[in-house]
């Protein structure tokens, strides 16, 4: 999974009929030290994840293995809203 | 999914039997202020994009899932038009 | 998909089984100018693309979709030979 | 497979339902002389694998062929702890 | 498929216990001269391919169609084993 921040929203009308209703956040991908990086991604939400939250994203097939994403045309979803990262030794 | 815009169209007679009728764009990357990238994707339209709108894509097997690209060797999709992207806090 | 141009050909005796008879090709990126990139991919061809021949590459499961590739150890294929791009407002 | 070691541990509450009870892992990619790279990947555990170890991870829709993780949103898993390394004529 | 030399062994013992039997090689990317890359990837054998050969891995769920790999978590198989590339025009 990546881990990122959600910095936004895409606002969508015209877009697969299996994906009214979804939510497309913008995910921007952070270091071990919640520094953002150029790279982001479009990711649905299933999570209720709000702006500013540190989240993790499954990307591939893998992302339609939730009950919001399933047999849609999704390649991003958040799984789950990060609390805080443990690593003890983390130097650079 | 990836941000993108629509900048042109592939054409291709010799093609896979199941891809008869199937719409080849090349979208070419974008950052979070549309500016363009170098990258860009060839993707199968299934939501009626044209030339100069910003869209999403998805890829993978989840470029699949919806009902022009079913069971076809396509790994790349756009399904969605992008209205506007809201990033209330967008610095750099 | 990628677009590419097949610069060459592998040659296998050992490999999968279920591989005998596949047609390896090299496949060199390209960009929208058709200037080659470094990159390049091995693919398995399902159209008939020759050497010299500008194509278009799907990859991962979307590459076993095809009547020669279907569950198949393949990873990449090409399923359409370009006519030709029309980017009618490409700059750089 | 990814070759990575394990320097710290995921804390989450809020995520999908079906992924109470998984473990992430925050997974750094490392060079063969077991020098440590930027890149990390968030992976989910299915061998007990603990902090500082040398592990394989499997991304995509091969990370979801454990016991632990089929069906689930989850796109990296640790399926492996490495030994060591055979690599006689390793160089650079 | 990518292009790549195997040049070394990776040990585990604990691992998922479908992956008991499984041979773990470490394969170096290369350019179509045969210069090593940085890029590595570990991969299952199918095909009896020893240190120092030339070979194809094929990546992704491609890597589980084999009778070696199908339904384990591994994201990378060794499917060919190159006996030359054939690349007529090759200049840089």
């Amino acid at each position: 999974m990546i881990l990122g921040k959600v910095i936004g929203t895409v606002w969508s009308t015209r877009k697969d009929e299996n994906l009214v209703g979804s939510k497309f956040l913008i995910v921007r991908q952070l270091d071990l030290k919640f520094n953002e990086k150029d790279n982001f991604v479009i990711a649905v939400d299933s999570v209720g994840a709000g702006e500013g939250e540190i989240v993790l994203v499954a990307t591939g097939s893998s992302a339609r293995q939730t009950s919001i994403t399933k047999n849609k045309p999704i390649d991003a979803v958040i799984m789950a809203i990060v609390d805080k990262l443990d690593t003890p030794n983390l130097s650079n």
